[in-house]
């Protein structure tokens, strides 16, 4: 499986983020052709205590390489991409992983 | 669900990380009492291009709160935590997160 892993730390108007997320950009992530799953990670704390390092972790996953290329191509994640830079280009680390 | 997510930077010597962490390591971890499930996700790059900011992104998943409260408890979680500290102390973020 490929992943798509999406690292966001602390937005410093929580509310406002979560609003935009849950409303606007989510939904433009279930548009991505190919999408098997998105799981969305809230983060509750460290086990070292303290302030965590991220706030959220999302996984957008895909059954394989050749879906998650054409994935990459299409417009939908274009505008997902696009979308994420608007609200939490600051924000966020985009990694992709094999699993 | 209760996760505990590891964020690995590259290490310096990745063949003898991953000898210590698949070999040592991954075992500990799977002695943990009421652990469900773990998941080794191996970053492949960055959508962005560039160096990505993680090497590999472990997930350890719990069924639910109880079960990672008496697991975090457990003499083996403290094993694979002290072994965790002792390879790769400097290159592991440690996150409790709720999907």
């Amino acid at each position: 499986m490929i992943k798509l892993f999406a690292l966001y730390k602390r937005p410093e108007d929580v509310e406002a983020f979560l609003d935009h997320y849950e409303t606007v950009h989510i939904p433009l992530v279930r548009k991505i052709p190919g999408l098997k799953n998105a799981v969305v990670n809230r983060v509750t704390g460290s086990p070292m205590g303290g302030e965590p390092a991220y706030f959220q972790i999302a996984e957008l996953q895909f059954t394989d390489k050749t879906a998650f290329e054409a994935a990459m191509a299409s417009p939908e994640f274009r505008a997902a991409g696009k979308d994420v830079t608007s609200f939490a280009g600051d924000l966020v680390t985009l990694l992709i992983a094999e699993a």
